[in-house]
């Protein structure tokens, strides 16, 4: 299949050249990065755009168990949902987020929906960038509504709150004291925290978590991008799917206000902005990741190493040799 | 003064040259930067070498002090000892390492003493390279001790660390559960944890401490780079200035090991090439702070922000710009 006939399929909505396309971009090779660039700048004047949806939740909140329920409710409503996963772990532990696809029986059978496990690299910085081109072709695909889910390891929160329109935390109901352990910065980052397991036993232990994190929101600085009232915290029972259409209620009347107060259309240009500068620092180094340049260090890393040469001099002449090889190309 | 009469009167001892010469390495102007590398080469082949000690503590540990009674203890051993800080806060904090010098009196008018502020940066990278640049410089100004302290703000210890031979750890008497407030990562650097402010009062607080992490030392895993019974846990106290010279045995105990094991001359090489590969990365994206750069940027990321270019292809397209020139200069 050519670029051409690719780039019209993903625009008619065909799942089969959207997962092909993700591949694509996912792939370090040269000339299929060259392709995914230009793969990307053919479907970019068709201007699709979905909302974009960080989630967040450590190991045993429930996530997958509230993507499925979420994602149905969404598909049921019409719209059609994409999940998509940064998890810059899953290379080495096998794949966490792959396994998820098999816990979301339900959604992952809905042909309104689309599953994509995180691409297994180990880099936070290169699962990044996969995942926003892979958000594009979602967008371009026709697609409403993209989960982007996080396991939240590291810096992983962050990196999805920079490619997303909402974030939302999940939590689980947790003791007083257990508040400490969501750091002040993603709570942040937050425009809504669930606290999920709102049924039976738990529910109790649910609905003072929820109000300890409502306290503990009031007391962050307002945020410019914020209506009254937000961020908000709420309960949720993922499992009886309770408390979900309230959450999408409040999701689409903060999407509704920043729209009509320009903090969308700002936030997304900030994004962009963000993203450039990424790729330009990326695209930068990957000159190191030549054969001729690896060679070239390493050769003037023994010299380092050994003290005849200062590690300024030895980059400097690293540089002047990467400039020659490129006047040479 | 050229480059020739500073490196020689580097070379014997001139502590006005020296001073200078840091200035030199710490402009950020570009002819300064290439004269400062041509430096530092000139004076590589004299082969000094110091013992780096790199120290770390909190605001309120005492370290002022104890650099003080440490420095002045040596001093008066005929040793000549240079202090060097690294603290990326400095330059927004109106440099509190700068009030350091006036509160170590002694030292500061001592003639085998030379003391130097951290360089006013506002980024750890710079402050890095240019105090790593500055141990250099007073190694071949014929110190034989750097002391290279650091408030321990975010990961500046982590960079003390990797221009050290030795790292300090100087810690106030604390109550059992305050051991937590140590980050793991910060215990694992340490070569010796000093308690300080075994004096007075505090005295038996102090021996409690330091037992506490004597055990918790105890509990890492054993590094390749130790003799039997490192790292190690002293009490000290600077104000009486006692426990300074068993502190100082320990120290020397422990470089006469690594020196006749072979830790001492690897680590120096792997710290070099980890410098070497920093200079890399920095001159590489260097080039992205020239005037041209930063106009083809700007112009590209208000394409990218208004949704006209994906970040992808404004990199590529800037990368094409920034190589034209190359091959144009």
């Amino acid at each position: 299949m050519n670029l051409d006939e690719l780039a019209e399929r993903i625009l008619q909505g065909d799942r089969r050249a959207l997962a092909r396309a993700i591949t694509l971009v996912e792939s370090s090779r040269e000339d299929h990065r060259a392709q995914a660039t230009e793969l990307l700048d053919r479907l970019r004047p068709h201007h699709r755009e979905a909302l974009r949806i960080g989630l967040s939740g450590t190991p045993g909140v429930g996530k997958s168990t509230f993507v499925e329920a979420f994602g149905c409710m969404l598909t049921a409503k019409g719209l059609k949902v994409a999940v998509l996963a940064v998890d810059p772990s899953s290379a080495r532990s096998g794949g966490s987020i792959l396994g998820d696809k098999t816990r979301m029986e339900r959604l992952s059978r809905d042909r309104n929906a689309f599953i994509r496990p995180s691409p297994s690299q180990s880099h936070l910085g290169g699962v990044a960038r996969r995942t926003r081109e892979a958000v594009a072709l979602c967008e371009a695909a026709g697609f409403d509504v993209i989960l982007i889910e996080t396991v939240g390891v590291g810096q992983s929160e962050t990196v999805v709150a920079e490619m997303s329109d909402l974030f939302l935390l999940l939590l689980a109901p947790a003791g007083g004291d257990e508040l400490q352990g969501v750091k002040r910065g993603i709570m942040e980052m937050a425009d809504l925290i669930l606290v999920n397991k709102a049924d039976g036993d738990l529910k109790p232990a649910a609905i003072r978590t929820c109000a300890d994190y409502a306290g503990a929101l009031r007391l962050l600085r307002k945020r410019p991008q914020d209506p009254e009232g937000f961020p908000k915290a709420m309960t949720v029972s993922a499992v009886q799917e309770e408390g979900l259409e309230e959450a999408w209620a409040e999701m689409q009347k903060l999407v509704e206000w920043r729209k009509a107060h320009s903090f969308w259309a700002r936030n997304r240009a900030a994004q962009a902005r963000h993203w450039f500068d990424q790729e330009v620092r990326h695209a930068l180094l990957a000159k190191l990741e030549t054969t001729e340049a690896r060679a070239a260090m390493d050769e003037l890393a023994a010299r380092v190493a050994e003290g005849s040469l200062s590690p300024a001099a030895a980059a400097r002449d690293l540089l002047a040799e990467l400039d020659k090889d490129d006047r040479a190309a």
